[in-house]
């Protein structure tokens, strides 16, 4: 392979890593706006973040195809080829967060229209670990480092555990007040959703160690 | 390309589209055992059923490493590079189904030590569903079938609609005897497992979709 084409591949290389965190960037905002749209009772902002998902998906699309001409064009191999097919199953990770995030700012739509059920404490802090984890996630990928990616496992427990805290506890509000129930309901939905969120971020966590460590350490998760 | 390696590229093709099937095997049998430890009290079962993730992951490895090295010695370009790009796609999400099988069969060790609460009518039904729907998105795939690919779309409703109607049950229930509430918060979690299988069987087919029909009709999802 000439110099010339050695070049041309790092800056492939370069522009799916910009590209990823780029989307990562933007999945982040999505996670926090849709959380303050909650919290704020924002309707306005719920909205535009329903719409910012096309966003995210049109960059999904574009990472996705940018891929597919760097294995067609480049053929890479080994530590090249993992991280470019590793880039493919992130970016659909990515995506998936987009999804959770219009999940949530479509219920907190509906909560909105409702008068409040109680001040919301665990999920605004569910949701900034969550999107902290994402970004984490991210930067281990693009810079190699599995020390990293073990630290975003280890603070998926902290989300479940928030996650079981906050169903309890809206399970007693909706069993003291019938009334109550609907609106715990889709709390309940929103706190699921985050912990999905946290889940697509330790997934590609878990990869990332794959891809540093190689295929012995893979599925012994972040005990290892 | 001589004829030679056309030849063996086809066989390559045609053997990551069996491992696949292969590892959907799987998967639905994992689906339907988890549910069987539950509706049977089996708790010998569920144990075989977390013991058996081992093997849902080792595939996984195996189809992952087949795509890689189809990649990186034949070199696919255009719609077998999706092909195989997207082989690595789904395993994933064929992993992560392994995964919720793995957590339902823990919910029914600890269900199966404690009184029955109810006869399981809904969850075996949602379950039946799901792993129908895994099975036919794999089918989609393998024959590039968009149509069938919709119809996987279409079913994952009827999922998220039981869904709800077991939440809601089991709110009653826990509602009317405060006894019941550690078994309707496993039983729900295992509700909201099947849901999770549903969504993954649900990805697999819009990406099949996109496969077939290109990119113009992705995210447009199942209304396209």
């Amino acid at each position: 392979m000439s110099r010339h084409l050695m070049t041309q591949f790092d800056t492939d290389l370069q522009e799916i890593r910009t590209m990823l965190l780029e989307m990562g960037g933007k999945v982040e905002k999505m996670i926090t706006d849709a959380m303050k749209s909650l919290v704020e009772r924002d309707s306005l902002l719920a909205m535009t973040t329903i719409d910012y998902d096309h966003e995210i998906n049109r960059l999904e699309v574009e990472i996705d195809e940018r891929c597919l001409e760097v294995l067609a064009l480049r053929q890479p191999t080994a530590r090249d080829l993992r991280f470019v097919t590793l880039a493919l199953k992130i970016v659909t990770d990515l995506e998936r967060i987009g999804d959770q995030c219009r999940n949530i700012a479509k219920r907190a739509q509906e909560l909105n229209e409702l008068p409040p059920l109680k001040p919301y404490i665990d999920l605004p802090r569910m949701a900034s670990i969550a999107a902290n984890m994402v970004t984490e996630a991210l930067d281990a990928f693009v810079r190699g480092d599995d020390q990293l990616a073990y630290a975003v496992c280890r603070r998926d427990d902290e989300v479940d555990l928030l996650n079981e805290q906050i169903q309890r506890e809206l399970l007693t509000y909706m069993i003291e007040d019938s009334a109550s129930i609907t609106r715990g309901i889709k709390i309940t939905a929103i706190a699921k959703c985050l912990e999905r969120v946290a889940d697509h971020a330790t997934n590609v966590a878990e990869m990332v160690i794959f891809m540093v460590k190689g295929k012995d350490i893979r599925h012994l998760g972040c005990d290892a």
